[in-house]
């Protein structure tokens, strides 16, 4: 007899609704694991408005906090029972693409071994954590004990969040004494920001606007704040820089807008280290660009994946480096799971980030 | 009494004309050359037409191979009579941008250091060197003595085409094993093209279309040439890559349509290294972009200078690694510049690079 | 019944004889692959000497070119009868060490992830491909199709001599322009000269004294040839860089003698990238040291491995960039591989490496 | 009529006396400096004992804080009166060591512009800071004004030992998560320790005994001190990595012993920073070493100098990342530093670092 389990499943664009499916089958390289906490990703929500097209009837989420129930046939070094964590992105750890370092555009079981965002598996091409259970492929590759002395909550942004707001300083290649902007400060632009703190950053200017994310912002770390509703959030840069630019600016939003600030802020010689997702094309404006010839870089990162990632980050947290509990503002259950979609998407009462537990 | 020289002069948009000019002064970091050879560049074509702007009365060029005729009181570890060439970047060594490794935006005399372009003096910001004479600023740091053994046409692509073509590979970070495309084969392509396959590429796919450009590719070492008049050039690349795209692609022409080509050849991770001089805004579209999740980068690099550069550049052309002589299809004397300008500048008689003597 | 099957069998210091073995059995990950063509490798000699301790009993070998015969039941992306080759070092992919791209000490199954060259397996750990058949593990990691044009031997050195070599050129961090020096012109050695060019070295400089070895040198581009039983080689390169030394210096065999000289001819801020097996302490000597001020480093690398290495070695070879086929100088069946090991051993009739044939 | 000044005069080993000596004149490139604030290195200790060679009648000390006294003729953008800070190492800027990044073996002057530890030049080949006033050669490449908001106390650390010691974590290229390990927590070790922390190390183990050292380490961010005299320290970090070992260790000190445990203490792929200054040979031993095998790398930093080096520096003091006053331990006017090197050489009295003001 199949046994059943609750899920958050896309049915169409506008709606995810709590639903019943099979717990899954256990193949040779899987893990099964019981979740405990999960949460929602904007990203999530882009999936839910229809902006980010997934198959109907998928299980969306992929930062799953959880207990492993089951291991594969071929799976060894792991043990039932043991509390874990999986990367948002769940690389083979065998393709050309990860053999070469570049484990997010996995593309195992294609000829050539790439394939854009290959790596994001979870809530995107296979079912995803907002469910009582997950099936992790590639478990040997992708399961990372959580130590006995962290909560669920302080590693619920290891998976996503964290790992992609710390790789946008990362791939920055931010330096000790570097002047760093990082335009939007939601959950990724936030942990960017946090990155930047972490590799030695010594002037972080946060562009946003909302109150809740400046004061998180302030305790993470950023030396300046700038509400780009109080006027132009380049001028104001140029200004606190006086006059000089900076040597990396993040982009953690995806618009026009925030990249074209970034270009325009940056000092001869600097980084763009772009994080957003777009949903469209975008234009490179001549003069901030130095018609090609400022010895500029524009790098684009995903979410970076894997054990080794997630034994990292958790690193970072149990060592006290950054906390980003603050950023949890909204516990549910998985029953309820509709409803923190709706506060989520809606942006409503000051929400950062949401716990579900199943 | 000042003694006059003779000097390629821009007057005006369209017209370069040769005319007079004191020979200069020779400040105490100054070295005073005799030029001995020298070319005209893309770049002096766009200032001609006026789609760069320099001051009127500029002396235009920036690719000087000469003798040191006098130097200044506080330069040393250099004699008079000695053979030289300078780069087309002269960086001051002293400024913050130098400091840190970013000679070409050297900002010296700025309060931060850097300014865009800055390093490039020549026919730019200060007299060029087609002309008799030519004033090196910071003479220490820009003056490299050439081999007895080369000849001055030997030597005349490493001031700029050859030292700005191979950084689109360094830049690129083009590996052991890499599949390389370069879009557009003029002298900087070429160069980048020899560049990929001196850092160990071994795909490297060249796109143009003028006949001599393709046959002087595939003395270069480029494997594959590219018609894009015989079909789409992305299409075409694709299909020899089986489907899996470039590592890098550069991009050496400067325009919309190369540098978008580059993003659509590149696997993800890949990198777009770009050369070009744009003249208006650019569209990064987003299907190729992918979305900003292709962990792809975008660098651009203005054409590295200082004598160390020099030093390694001739050293390749010493080496035999890359002979560039048949690039020089044209000679002309100083007095005949303006000849060699119209020719150039109608890229007629399938010219690539002109050799003019003083 | 089992089928049974011919191996070279370490039996106990200076025995290493042909044998017996049963075929293996394929475990879900693995691959079965029939030998078409092997080598043997210095290290080999070492084992068979005692100098280096492997289990008794183990087959020996390390560089498999081979068909397909059996594909685990998890492998996919394969098909039986493909004719593919593995490297010496099968990485598993997926440890904390392979996730972190240090896939050589891969510590698959241990708590860290980490162990010293744990990532060669081939006859160190578990049998190796001087046999009629060969277990491969994490097949999907490992197995690298050959392309049709090429033969087994122009292959052969892919899996352990050119990887290891070139790397040595690579974990320098070569650059167009350098001088390198190549103390000791082994297999090793000659595939890092040939790596050293590949990237861009403009000078190289091989030591040895083995005129067959000197003569293979020059052929892979090695531009100057120094034998060091005419006069001392230390000398000799100071005097062809004109006092300044070299920006890379490349250790080929494992002894004081080679890595002291390598310091020696280093100039300040240079690399000593060392590929040598040693069998003893060394000694750092304090003047080459610069007594810890001169900026100097020191890279050791263990041959990299798995199949994107693989795939990117064969396309060096399919370029024809570099053409290795000179070093297999002698040939044997399977049957004469204890002969080939006397010959190999004893560094008889000019032999540089042998081509077995099960 | 020459004007004098007071100076610390190395007179003989055992010797450096307060004398007397002209204040320099101001060549074309140069900028005198009227000292206000400088210190006591350990190199000048082994300049004393006469361990280090420099010429009799030479000025010690290489951390000058002070004020513009004279700009020479060709120095442009700076003005008298202005205050400032030059590093110990005076890069000239335009040797070609400088224009390959290499400032600090600076060889301005030679053929080849490489020169071992050239850079260092403050109180080593030309007069030192521990005087009155101090010559600053090609000054526009080493000024850099010091903000108003910070004393000179404050910045004190900025020549040497902060540029020295973050070296060790920036060399050893610590990433966000990594353990570091630093061996002997004087003035370097505390200073490495900081950087490692600054750049994102997670676990960061301080090896020394002297409680005042270690009280500081914890008060730098150092997560755990081990005391060697309280057990092999070998033994300890791997206790405390479970076992792993550490991504980096640096060395600070310049002991064979140092230099032998932080092999010791290295997982595979690790990397050993050295920063210490050694007196005699060292040995590798075979088995830390991994035979070669273990992709290991040493590396060795002089202390990193010039102008936007040190701006960097003091962003780090004036943002307040990292707090070094607490290191300045004795204040001595010039008149007493005889008794201020009597009190620094035995280190007696707890004393981690004097100011000495002129």
């Amino acid at each position: 007899m199949t046994r059943m389990m609750k899920a958050a499943i896309f049915v169409e664009p506008g709606r995810i609704v709590l639903g019943e499916k099979p717990i899954p089958d256990v193949g040779p390289l899987d893990a099964l694991i019981r979740v405990t906490t999960t949460t929602i990703c904007g990203t999530d929500v882009h999936i839910l408005k229809g902006e980010y097209p997934v198959e109907k009837g998928l299980t969306i989420g992929h930062e799953p906090v959880g207990v492993i129930e089951k291991l594969g046939s071929a799976v060894s070094g792991y043990r039932e029972g043991q509390r874990v964590i999986a990367g948002a992105i769940t690389p083979s750890g065998h393709s050309y693409a990860c053999l070469c370092g570049c484990h997010s555009q996995d593309g195992a079981g294609t000829r050539h071994g790439f394939k854009p965002m290959g790596g994001w598996r979870f809530g995107n091409t296979i079912d995803g954590c907002q469910a009582e259970y997950l099936l992790v492929p590639d478990a040997m590759a992708n399961l990372s004990p959580v130590p006995d002395a962290l909560t669920d909550e302080q590693v619920l942004m290891c998976p996503d969040i964290m790992s992609t707001g710390l790789s946008g300083a990362e791939s920055g290649k931010v330096r000790i004494g570097d002047t760093v902007a990082v335009f939007a400060l939601g959950p990724i632009g936030l942990c960017a920001a946090a990155g930047a703190r972490l590799m030695g950053a010594t002037t972080i200017i946060g562009v946003d606007t909302v109150p809740e994310r400046l004061a998180v912002a302030r305790s993470l770390g950023v030396d300046h704040v700038v509400d780009f509703k109080a006027g132009d959030p380049v001028e104001a840069i140029m200004k606190l820089t006086d006059g000089r630019g900076v040597d990396v600016a993040i982009e953690a939003l995806g618009t026009q807008q925030t990249f074209e600030s970034c270009l325009k802020v940056l000092r001869p010689g600097g980084t763009l280290s772009s994080l957003g997702v777009y949903s469209s094309d975008l234009t490179i404006p001549l003069g901030p660009f130095m018609a090609g010839l400022g010895d500029l870089k524009i790098v684009t990162t995903l979410c970076p994946g894997g054990k080794e990632r997630m034994r990292r980050l958790m690193e970072v947290v149990a060592s006290g480096r950054i906390d980003l509990q603050a950023m949890v503002t909204h516990r549910f259950p998985l029953e309820r799971i509709e409803e923190a979609y709706e506060l989520f998407a809606n942006q409503r009462d000051g929400v950062l980030k949401v716990a579900i537990t199943p």
